[in-house]
């Protein structure tokens, strides 16, 4: 039981996909939800308040400045946009992949966890999760 | 095959579950663990010398200081305490979830790996971990 | 199915295993990296400019320096050289395990994304990686 879900990304932030995966899986066992690409993350976060997704943009973007700021001067590869190694620095740092056990066609996610795809390039994307259901 | 185990934290720091859950798993296969909050996290790490655990937790709270400090006052999602904000910066930093694999009921775990809650928040907390094992 | 695979490490730096991972898996589920130590990690990340590694290097080596830098005098397990502790910090925040989907044989990586073991150390390694195929 496999499937791959696109998401339309617009610059960075947090795009939530826990609806889209919910519908998905069903049965008992482990869903993977795998990003296939080297600029974007998968994370599990706060659903509630959005100031949390704001503030976490914000901090990873401080930890992890443009390249064309003058703290990431070392950097090298640079050709594709200022935004682009810091990019690669921040999918390295967050989930490529993510597991969440699944009951009965439920997601065991807590009260307050959403699934989102992060995105760190600032043009447009459209960013592909290959999703696989293992039984348990 | 399926359980939740439930662990009491008293403040930050981590929390050594390498036990209950080796005594769990059976069968060969790979163990998905996966913490129902987004205010702590799931760590794989050095079970010899308790100063490694010390120094973890003192390096990720000078890379995420609390948000009363001035390096963080760009949060705005404070109301929860100080300690909130950045305890989701870390729990987003950090594993959610780790799979490891299981042969004829043993963990896969190297000689000085140990498996442990890193608890973030500081008020006393009951944090779930659902695990689910599936086999190979 | 399962095996482990050895890599011969010579310092830090990022050491490529698609090829042996993708040589090693069939069929239809999730394959589950797993590495055996603590202070070397499993990242995917961009296998064209060899320039992308090395800023991964330099920017982590930044944000973790090594214990002989006066930024990290608070740390106390130093025993083992100064590059022990930074290796344990970034293998707390860099993933232990990696899942990937697998297709009729075939990992489901992106075009430009390669599995490499991320080497901490700097003296020569022979690192452990625990590899399982689970059938989806």
């Amino acid at each position: 039981m496999q499937t791959r879900f696109t998401i339309a990304t617009d610059g960075p932030g947090l795009y939530e996909i826990t609806g889209q995966v919910a519908d998905w899986v069903r049965g008992t066992g482990v869903v993977t939800l795998f990003v296939q690409h080297t600029s974007c993350s998968l994370v599990i976060q706060e659903n509630a308040d959005p100031a949390v997704q704001r503030d976490l943009m914000a901090y990873f973007d401080r930890l992890v400045p443009s390249a064309d700021d003058p703290a990431m001067a070392y950097l090298t590869h640079v050709q594709e946009g200022p935004d682009d190694m810091p990019a690669h620095i921040k999918a390295a740092m967050l989930p490529v992949s993510l597991q969440v056990p699944v009951t009965d066609g439920r997601l065991a996610l807590g009260t307050w966890q959403g699934i989102y795809l992060f995105e760190h390039r600032r043009r447009a994307h459209r960013r592909k999760v290959a999703a696989m259901m293992v039984p348990a």
